[in-house]
């Protein structure tokens, strides 16, 4: 595990490339019955995820980096509507999301490599609404691992969809047993 | 959910046939902070984790289909061996195991494709060494499943590597919240 002083940018970068690739490969061209069913009432399914994904490129983390370089802790983050997507998606087909949450990442991390961006900025602080002071290397960090507790969710609802057609074999299936800790 | 019975060997195959890709597009080339990193003692790395799929695609999906269709429940499967990969990927690097289970898949994909099986072939019965009778739309849907349980597992083992990484945002990461649900 890194500290949090010890942030390779490359490392976070590097992830950050290729989530949006890895999510494409995944669901590109599949069913809705992958893609559209989720785990019950108010949950989420693997196209309502991407729309999720996308309102972050959009709305949370280039515009926190700015708000840290630009404001520290003078002013504090924007809160994250994490439910806007669900609304604003509404008829859309998967593809086209698929398709912006692609180029806004890449958008996004030349935005952010045109930063260069020195290891000690890394220790700058900003303000987030609820959870008080953090740092430019905690943010990146999240926004690595905010795309890993997705895949982490998409791979268990497209699961749930399997659920009892594993028969006996769920026993040894642990996505099958995975409670999503609150959502994701 | 499905029921067994309404297993679509079109939905399964169409899932099976893009997990490989999205593996590849999401490890391939990233550093071994995110690769060859696990969650301690005894536990298995991304790297770790595309051997055991590896395994998979030689020992034990296809030969259990084949033995179902030739012997149904007369002859038990061969136990499949999970920690195989560990000595035999010993001093390997990652890219050709990434294209080893890519391309062993297709080859498998294609080989189940050839059986021409019809929707009541996936009725037809077979015995697990230690989960007893099982179906073979069973069997197919635990192989989808069991490649999504290990994605799951991916997304977990990477995050861990940032779990100090990301400060307070740990408590909205649902993923670093995930125990693993006794190994995947």
């Amino acid at each position: 595990m890194l500290c949090p002083t010890e942030l390779s940018l490359a490392d976070t970068i590097a992830l950050l490339s290729r989530t949006p690739t890895a999510v494409n490969a995944l669901l590109s061209g599949l069913s809705d019955v992958w893609t559209r069913s989720n785990e019950g009432d108010g949950t989420w399914s693997a196209f309502a995820i991407v729309g999720h994904l996308i309102d972050g490129e959009r709305t949370d983390w280039m515009p926190r980096v700015r708000t840290i370089l630009e404001h520290g802790e003078t002013l504090p983050f924007d809160p994250f509507d994490r439910f806007a997507h669900l609304k604003e998606n509404e008829g859309k087909s998967l593809q086209p999301l698929l398709d912006d949450f692609a180029r806004l990442r890449i958008e996004n991390l030349a935005a952010l490599q045109m930063l260069n961006l020195r290891q000690e900025d890394l220790a700058r602080q900003g303000k987030h609404p609820a959870l008080g002071t953090v740092t430019l290397a905690q943010l990146l960090a999240t926004w690595a691992v905010h795309d890993l507790t997705h895949l982490h969710q998409i791979s268990r609802v497209m699961a749930h969809q399997y659920r009892e057609a594993v028969g006996p074999w769920s026993a040894y299936l642990g996505v099958l047993h995975c409670n999503g800790h609150g959502g994701s």
